[in-house]
C-alpha cells in the first residue's frame, strides 16, 4: 500500500513540569528527535505562553514534528509526521517521550496520502498503535 | 467531555497543481484559514521544495495548523489543530478545502487531551468525520 506519510498523533502524560515550561529544552528535544527520525529539518517555530506552556514546530524535508505543552498538568500533545521509506517516527516518539519523562504515551497512527482508484486520496487509522508505557515508578 | 482541542486530519485531492506551487499563495491559504478558525496566529514557517512541493506550518496560540502539497498529484495533506471554544477548526478546514480548489476532502477528527481518571491523557478519534466534496464538473 503506497501512502505519502505515516503520522502519530501522540498524547503525553506524567511528563516533567519544568521541563514542559522551558521552550529552549523543548525544542532540543524535538530537533533531536527529528534526527532520531532520520528526518532533514528545514525551519523551526517555536512559542512560549505567559505564564506557562510552549508551543512548536520542525518543518522537515519529510514532513512535521509538533508539540503543544500544558506544564500545569504534565500533559503534552505531540505529532510525528514523516515521509519516505528512510525515515521513522516512531523512533521521534519514543525518543520524545523519553526526554521529557512522560510516565504515560497514547498513540494513533495515521497512514496518510492513500490514493484511491478513483484518484481522491485518502487515509487509514490505526487507533491505539503504540502501547501505553508502564507507569514509572518515582 | 473536557478536552485540550479538536484536531481535524485532512486529505484534499484534486486540488490545483499551480496553487499547490505557490509557496506564499499557500501560506496566505492557511494564515486566511487561521483566522477563519479565529485563531491567533503566533509564527509562520514555510519551504518551497524544488522541483515543486510546499510544506509550511502556521502556529496559533491555540496549536497549528500544517500542510504539505504534492502538486503533480493535485493532494495536499493538511492539519487543523485547534483549543479552545472561541476556535472552530472546521471553518479553516472548509475555507482552505475550498481556496486550493479541492475536488474531494477526507477527515478524520481526532479529540485530544482528554484526561482519565488515572490522570493519563488519552484522544478519542471519529474517523471520516467529514463528508466528502461532490466531485465538482470542470
Amino acid at each position: 500500500m503506497e501512502t505519502r506519510g505515516t503520522h502519530i498523533v501522540c498524547e503525553l502524560s506524567g511528563c516533567s513540569p519544568a521541563l514542559l515550561t522551558d521552550v529552549d529544552g523543548v525544542r532540543n528535544v524535538m530537533e533531536s528527535a527529528a534526527r532520531e527520525a532520520n528526518a532533514e529539518i528545514l525551519k523551526v517555530a517555536f512559542h512560549r505562553f505567559q505564564p506557562q506552556g510552549v508551543s512548536g514546530v520542525v518543518v522537515i524535508a519529510e514532513s512535521h514534528l509538533s508539540i503543544h505543552t500544558w506544564p500545569e498538568s504534565g500533559y503534552a500533545a505531540v505529532d510525528f509526521y514523516t515521509c519516505g521509506d528512510h525515515t521513522n517516527p516512531w523512533r521521534a516518539c519514543e525518543y520524545a517521550a523519553q526526554m521529557l519523562g512522560a510516565t504515560s504515551m497514547l498513540t494513533t497512527e495515521v497512514k496518510r496520502g492513500i490514493a484511491s482508484t478513483n484518484g481522491q486520496y485518502t487515509h487509514v487509522v490505526h487507533e491505539h498503535a503504540g502501547q501505553l508505557m508502564a507507569k514509572r515508578s518515582a
